[in-house]
């Protein structure tokens, strides 16, 4: 299981006017935490901040790294700020997020993962915009998997984000997912997943159980990789716990050690 | 989805008590809170009581049926203890747990589930004893079908319980279940599924967590059946939400009416 903490992103406004103000001191505690926490991997997105992104990226990725030696997820639409973090990202193999199969934004990502050797977040989107169903998906995922090879990627630096939609508008967006992580396990058994699943939840109330309990869903099927909030005890404790119970966790050693850092509640 | 209310059964100290003496009321009152919270059926299992079972089924069938109009599930392995409970189940179609392929209690239980047109649970065990990977359940799975099958059950009436054990004593516990419900999908898809899956978290701390993990899990696959405390509210949260995820839920009504009914703490 890969976790990508997702808590230095300019769209929370604690980390936006600690960016504003190169508060690094708060910045290094939120990436010290995350690591504490159980994450892989730290998350840097400051896409909001649309005129100043890469000067910020540049800033966020050099003060992080002044704190804590962890791989970044080097996080943007926008090739200019992905290439001013992976330029500065010096611990492990950085990962980018994320390339799609939209025509130039695929163009001008794919040399930037070659040039660092990252590992790369491939989003099933293309320029037919979001798709529906689980074979929309998979046109996507194909088209991107054959390209990705292709140019010399690894299926072991490939993560597929399925693309999470609310199942508030549409009943059929979870099934959808899961059904697209079945085929991608099925079709190419060495890719690993990324992804961020708050959006499934969007519209309804009592968000954070619907998050946790499809981190389960997904998780049944092969889904090993998610950007979240690795300081959310509970959702640690879904993680943990499903490794036990899926047989990916020797001798229950992740959740007894999980229990004793009070991660469940009863 | 079809949930057993588990809580009517003389293992545990409160019911057992009402049983010896005859306290009516308690037992109306567990089978009345067990609709409310959401139950389908009502188990009725005195099975410790190995003396006075057939006695004690009588009274608990006559009791629950004063209360409340509802499916009983009777509950043992004693085929004397059934068909006492089961000539009186006068509310909807009876179930039965369970039949397992072992020779002389498929024998004397196939009788009852034709004579009184019950819906049966199908326990994944046979002489050969407890399975411990999906093939072996499978084997039992394919025995049983057929002769249900041959004997004129209907599909919609055979409830396979995969037969759950401890991750604590084997790793690969869980995903041999989660794999046995998988191919039972695939090759008898018109059955059902029923089980208590208690026992996945035993020998293990804070087991409410892994087993409402393990309902998350299960349901992924195709599990529609659970017997369970339907008064536990985290337990029915996980039921009510993981329909919404899984795409079973129209407008999402039900996951709404539960987050009004209090089933979610955030």
């Amino acid at each position: 299981m890969l976790i990508v903490g997702e808590l230095i992103n300019t769209s929370r406004k604690a980390v936006s006017e600690a960016v504003e103000g190169k508060n690094a001191q708060y910045i290094q505690q939120v990436a010290r935490e995350q690591l504490e926490a159980g994450a892989n991997y730290i998350d840097v997105n400051c896409g909001n901040k649309v005129f100043n992104e890469v000067e910020y990226m540049q800033w966020l990725v050099t003060t992080i790294q002044e704190a804590v030696q962890a791989p970044l997820c080097i996080d943007s639409p926008n090739p200019q700020a992905l290439e001013a973090g992976l330029a500065l990202a010096k611990y492990g193999t950085p990962m980018i997020n994320s390339i799609t199969d939209e025509g130039p934004r695929f163009e001008a990502i794919l040399p930037l993962v070659l040039k660092y050797k990252a590992k790369v977040v491939a989003l099933c989107m293309d320029d037919h915009g979001m798709p529906e169903t689980a074979a929309d998906r998979m046109r996507v995922v194909d088209s991107l998997y054959g390209k990705l090879i292709a140019a010399g990627v690894k299926d072991d630096d490939i993560y597929f984000d399925p693309l999470v939609k609310p199942v508030s508008s549409v009943q059929t967006a979870g099934v959808e997912v899961l059904e697209t992580i079945k085929l991608i396990k099925q079709n190419y058994s060495k890719v690993h997943f990324m992804c961020g699943l708050s959006n499934v939840s969007y519209g309804l109330p009592n968000r954070k159980v619907l998050n946790r309990l499809f981190v389960a869903h997904t998780m049944t099927l092969g889904m090993d990789g998610y950007i979240l909030n690795p300081t959310d005890k509970s959702m640690m404790g879904v993680i943990y716990a499903g490794a036990t119970l899926l047989g990916k966790d020797d001798y229950c050693m992740g959740y007894l050690k999980a229990h004793r850092k009070g991660l469940y509640e009863e």
